[in-house]
């Protein structure tokens, strides 16, 4: 169950499959020196496979424990958290005014991935963190980052995200946490959140939440939600903590997964109320909340990323060393190893080809993010912009789906084996099942990439996507290598059903909506196949043409598995999105209890 | 988390999906009264529903217990046992003569389902009698059956299968138990066994074990290998328990799921060797093991059935009462069950189509062997006997996959709740992750179909089902019933890839069985969403045509849901079938630690 960061494949699929290096060639991340890029990943790989790793079957088996209203973490977490925080990993995107090294947020996204590949437990914490460091840098007072943000930044406090009530899930209009302004300008909160992640803990002295609440006279709905920064403990003056606030985790779940994450009730008020400070404006707090989700929604597609290539790497090794029966045309005397077999082999390249593919598909949606924030032409900052809206809902989706569908297949290859939890490959498939829930699930995802990307500027940034498909693809065909084998024409297929539905998709959207979502899942599939099949295909192309790449040819093998394999379902996912609503019809008279 | 059996689709999918009244009508089943099925099966409903669901949470939580040599399970199980025993459930199908009640393995079938759809865990328990009994009865002496077959018959005793070792799990011929001859005829076992369900536990007070050791002069390999019937307790000659027998329980696994399963570390000899009792001959045990996986293997595809459809009713009682968001189109005032919601909709009828061609598959591969029982036609018979051989990879595989999709899909529907252990969705997912594995991993079966059923008798068997097949079809679109939609062309389409595919592999097999190899998991799946769908069809055509089906037109809906949504795999899994081998090219190369 060792874990060691697959840095040539990351290098790779950052710098080619997600387009760094063109970016920074282009000039648009600034004054980023690309040259850094390798020594940074391979320290977070080591501090990955060193530290965080061996904690991951700690604290599955452990999990947390709440006693008197405090949360206590498994045996050698609270240590580990301060060696992170020593090593300054909190802080690699962090903004360098309030002491973060300021790399590019795509140098964070590769470290987000191998977090959660050594221990995705572990991971979330600093996720959350991250998203809270964006609403405040982006919404907060300067008092409030003065006070904060620094410590934030250098993860000596964790922050929490606090939406979800038991009637306000995905319809987070409907919470009904209340908060009363007080005449120091500051606001009392009341009410209770669940599902809180890391809502309590103690491997740092104080914790600051971000708590959406109701104010007595918003409106209804989304338009009437607030946020508030809610100390665990105040702040005074010069810095040190003062009275405990009053936010209480009351209860912790008990989960199928990441058991060592602590996900809390928590409790405001019952002590008069807990004391909130707003961010950004009154009934403006589901714009902040956005801020925070948008970050958090790639991090939770880089767990699923993550957790995939945890997987692979525990069921390759499996693969490897297990011997079972004679493999056909073997030449040895006794079993072979089971990676000899056929069908072996075409469940592990599966699981590396979906792996990789949602990788580079994540990577590229911080790539745009950084162009956004970096690039001085305002016309680049707006595409970038633009492109990063509309990959962070496949981002999410499909990553934390192929996440549970490689941590399955991983399951699987350990046969008996992967049943027994000892083995660890359980656990993966257990951890995994939370990504495509949480932060938005999946069908939200869904819904969002049909009804607010896809149709935004007339489906201009799909446009302009697709188009960069296609030149990929005459790359491949141009490349005349016979080891692309079909690569170009299953590419091509799946091209033309992605530009087919996306016309469909849009133009239903103006008549008929409620077809449109009816085929909006389906849609997000045949998105990231797609582009996850060019997005190797390019990685496979670079490979060939560089110097100092190991065995380029296995890039194009890996190109071409995933096009002869997993693009080829672009025909039936593209029928699942058209015939989707007639599909429906009739439904209710099937679905009765 | 209650469960109601769905008797109305079982029995439409019993007697016109899997074909049990016509084979009752054209006198294939013998005797049989088919008046009876109903009754037999509302009353299984009822204790699956009354006395095994209940249980099913229990058990999960508490799991089992192994202390001083002993098992304890689950507070409840015992009695719930001996329930079991008193209705009869045991006996369902066990021969006549040995006070079984003799009824068709297809209604069995159906029990199988409902017992592991209300509690797999439980369920196990007697699917391994049952197997046992079917090698008592095939292989043992008149002696031994006796003294033991009575007992298992009735349930009074339960049934182990003890193959696999650590270095032998799907490689059964690599096992070292060995079995030494005693001068009174009987034999001495030494060695140990992992992976036994129910290899202990206190629900009965005798355990009939069925061993496979390996005689000192035994060929290598899987020709060398014998069974023998090792009892917990010997048995006098009145049949009133005798001494303690050297088998014991010396170590019990930490599972991912079916936790009240008690899944054993058996150690014998450590006291001068187990006393056993050879099944058949020497060195011929792989044959009496066959007879028992077989049914085994049919048993663990009806527990994908069963998980599936609890998964299903779970979910749509969650769908039906969860409200979040408006609905587009929605009249209310407030918030609607997420049942509206379009996206929500196709994941429930995904669930519920997918499980209901597995269950079709299943029934139909339960009907054969009863047809290979009981036709009084020779001729019959060995089309049926092939019949059941063919489909009882499918029916293992496709069920145990679609099994877990559909429990996984159980857990997304639940949204953050599905996550949380005691909503019960997420048992279900982890229950029904074994299904695929144990009895032969799925890939095993995939093998099993490509080599040894497809090409058995040049594909006889294969084209003979296939015509049937087009012979539904033809129904479909001779019925001219719009509501069908796309059903018959799509039914088509995957037909025309499955006979292609199936001419391919029979090809390949003489040629380069490698090649066939590598594409048989995708073959199984097109066999099994080409027949599903059919099966589905072949309902809905019944129904519109039968008396006293509730809204025949859900069945329709439903078939055409399974043709336009599922079976639209097909092109992709042709594909997948025929460019497998290629596509493994090169595959040393990228499957590299």
């Amino acid at each position: 169950m060792t874990y060691r960061a697959p840095i040539d494949d990351i290098l790779l699929s950052l710098n080619h499959g997600a387009g760094l290096q063109a970016a920074v060639a282009a000039g648009h991340l600034g004054d980023y020196d690309s040259e850094i890029t390798a020594q940074v990943l391979e320290e977070a790989g080591k501090f990955a496979g060193d530290i965080l790793a061996p904690l991951n079957r700690v604290g599955d088996k452990h999990g947390i424990e709440l006693k008197h209203n405090k949360v206590t973490t498994a045996p050698g977490w609270p240590d580990a958290y301060q060696r992170w925080v020593a090593a300054g990993w909190n802080a690699v995107s962090g903004p360098e005014e309030f002491g973060g090294q300021g790399l590019p947020a795509a140098l964070n996204a590769v470290c987000t991935e191998l977090w959660a590949s050594s221990n995705m437990a572990f991971g979330l914490c600093p996720l959350l963190t991250l998203s809270a460091i964006d609403a405040l840098h982006t919404h907060g007072s300067d008092e409030l980052k003065t006070i904060y943000l620094g410590k934030l930044v250098s993860g000596e406090w964790t922050g929490t995200m606090q939406l979800t009530e038991p009637q306000a899930g995905s319809d987070v209009g409907a919470l009904r946490t209340r908060a009363e302004r007080a005449a120091d300008g500051t606001y009392k909160i009341f009410g209770s959140k669940i599902f809180i992640t890391y809502g309590d803990h103690d491997m740092t002295d104080n914790i600051v939440h971000f708590v959406l609440a109701r104010l007595p006279d918003a409106p209804a709905g989304t338009k009437g939600i607030s946020l508030f920064l809610v100390p665990k403990f105040l702040v005074n003056a010069d810095g040190t903590l003062g009275a405990r606030n009053d936010i209480f985790p009351s209860g912790v779940e008990h989960k199928l997964g990441i058991h060592a994450s602590p996900t809390c009730t928590m409790q405001m008020g019952d002590q008069g109320g807990a004391i909130g400070y707003l961010i950004g404006e009154e009934n403006r707090g589901m714009q902040c909340m956005f801020t925070m989700m948008n970050h958090a929604r790639l991090g939770v597609g880089l767990e699923g990323v993550g957790i995939a290539d945890r997987a692979y790497q525990q069921a390759l090794a499996y693969a490897q060393e297990r011997k079972q029966g004679r493999a056909i045309g073997s030449t040895g005397t006794g079993s072979d190893p089971i990676i000899k077999h056929p069908d072996v082999k075409r469940m592990l390249l599966t699981m590396r080809a979906l792996t990789g593919a949602a990788r580079t598909i994540c990577y590229a949606t911080a790539v745009a993010l950084d162009i956004a924030a970096r690039s001085s032409d305002p016309k680049v900052r707006a595409a970038a912009t633009a492109r990063a809206a509309l990959l962070t809902p496949i981002a999410k989706a499909f990553s934390t789906d192929i996440g549970t569908e490689v941590a399955s297949l991983g399951v699987q290859i350990h046969g008996g084996m992967g049943f027994i939890e000892e083995t660890g490959a359980a656990q993966h498939y257990r951890d995994a099942r939370i990504a495509p829930i949480y932060e938005g699930t999946n069908g939200i995802q869904a819904i969002d990439l049909v009804t607010r990307k896809l149709g935004a500027n007339s489906g201009e940034s799909v446009w302009a996507l697709l188009g960069e498909l296609d030149g990929i693809i005459k790359d491949v065909e141009a490349s005349n290598d016979p080891a692309f084998g079909a690569t170009g024409p299953r590419l091509r297929d799946a091209l033309d059903a992605l530009t087919r539905t996306s016309k469909y998709l849009l133009e239903k959207l103006g008549s008929s909506t409620n077809d449109a979502l009816a085929g909006a899942t389906p849609y997000l599939r045949l998105f990231g196949a797609t582009l996850g099949g060019c997005s190797l295909a390019a990685e496979a192309l670079a490979a060939r043409n560089l110097d100092g790449v190991a065995e380029p040819a296995r890039y194009v093998t890996l190109a071409r598995f995933f096009a002869e394999n997993v693009a080829v379902q672009a025909g039936a996912l593209e029928r699942n999105v058209v015939d989707a609503a007639t599909g429906l019809q009739g439904a209710d008279a099937v679905l009765t209890a």
